[in-house]
């Protein structure tokens, strides 16, 4: 952790974390629009959810998968951002388990599952309000650097 | 190209999987919801256009890449359900190429690679209205079998 | 679980995982071929070892990324099977997170992280002797329901 | 393409794949162990050839998917590295489409899907001597940049 010259050196990687997806959030129109709400975040984690809408809904009367990848890729985002170091997805693969219908409320909770450098792997399920699996998600990012909240510290990850 | 009893059995290929669209099209809620258009429909293929909005933008002001993802998950299921047999996804992979921007006019072009059996692999590409590729998208499907539209015969692939 | 008449009523699913195992392997020849060791087999995981032998490098002397996704690929595949159910993979992803050299000893650890009827997905990290990851692999796995064993019972999962 | 003082200035970019992969080949053991053979290769693509040998089955007597996969990822290997920059597997994607058996002879053809600056994607499909797709596999590559053949110049792309 390196604190810029003359700033609260004092922030926990707790603190940044939150900071910078509340920033982050503040401008996710795309996020608000579907109703994700934030539940957590921490450094490498975060855990969102979103209500399945009638709006949400493709020709089967089913969620349209490609939202419950957005809501899993709003996830990943938070928490591969999380060290206050810009960073962006390359690729994402996802596996579509079970079919979540209108009224679900879905959580997708991501996890770092590794970091070296500029790359990153991260991993996000998406379960609904009964904890059934309906969509597995691996995302891989990669860092361009710079910090999203310049007045904050970058984690050394 | 089995014709049930009684029903129009001269409709073709091209004409069942522009019926079939049309129908999914009619209930698809979330596609209609993005503004994705539909250009063009024929079995095994599909190309649909959406304009990036305001409301598509993510924490950093680009288009969200789980509404790209959306696009070409939408000319995945159009294609895949071109036979008139019922078909989801089962697992999709994308790579994200370049950014897209707020006005960005995308198209999705979806091609069948291989289907055989119950099992199926579709490629689509994403571009902006300069030809720059946004996403490549693979998607890997199921057939469940019933007929989508059940007066139309299913193509016998 | 079901146990065939007249069949040993009393096995374990951990003992069925073994007994399942050991015949697959008996017949692996390209396991054999490359040397991979079987560690640990239980319902669902698997763990397997390799040596990095000199005839496993590519043109950049480094360790062919195709033979350490074929160490992962071989347990998943003991941990699909271990139900005493056939199972195929229908796809697999992978991500080289770190290069292996001449000498290392990659251990390959492989976890169900779904099932459901005939799908399944499993996760399988490669790390070296030092703990270093140096693949992170998904499959998808099909189950065709034939059991391995037929004289052993199936697990009901 | 820039050449270096003093080096052949008139080399094709052909040229310059050909001798980068007879470079790289005349080093890997593993391709060799296999028995791949290139058939052809030119820049941005690779066709390479693998008999499915008794010591390749697996546990049910098929190909490996392993191994297959493996000859897969030596012709995306030759394909991304085509431009004499040296360039290294991200990731990869593979969908199983049809077993191959003993005594198959395969071919791997790779060609370049996208390639901007350091990121590129390249779709692989392997096929049986009767034209049967076994295998569709997508590489993702990063460039390093060094020079393979440091005599040679490298293709601006």
């Amino acid at each position: 952790m390196a604190a810029p010259d003359g700033q609260a050196p004092d922030k926990t990687p707790e603190q940044i974390a939150q900071d910078v997806t509340d920033t982050l959030l503040a401008e996710d129109a795309a996020s608000r629009m579907l109703g994700i709400e934030l539940l957590e975040v921490r450094p490498g984690y975060a855990r969102l959810a979103m209500t399945v809408r009638a709006d949400m809904l493709n020709g089967f009367k089913m969620m349209h998968g490609g939202l419950t990848f957005t809501l899993a890729d709003s996830a990943f985002a938070f928490a591969c951002n999380s060290h206050n170091k810009m960073t962006v997805a390359q690729s994402c693969d996802v596996d579509f388990t079970n079919a979540a219908k209108e009224g679900d409320v879905l959580t997708a909770e991501c996890r770092e599952a590794f970091l070296r450098g500029r790359s990153g792997v991260y991993d996000v399920s998406v379960t609904n309000q009964d904890g059934v699996v309906i969509a597995l998600f691996r995302g891989k990012s990669r860092t361009l650097g710079q910090p999203i909240v310049p007045s904050l510290p970058q984690a050394d990850v």
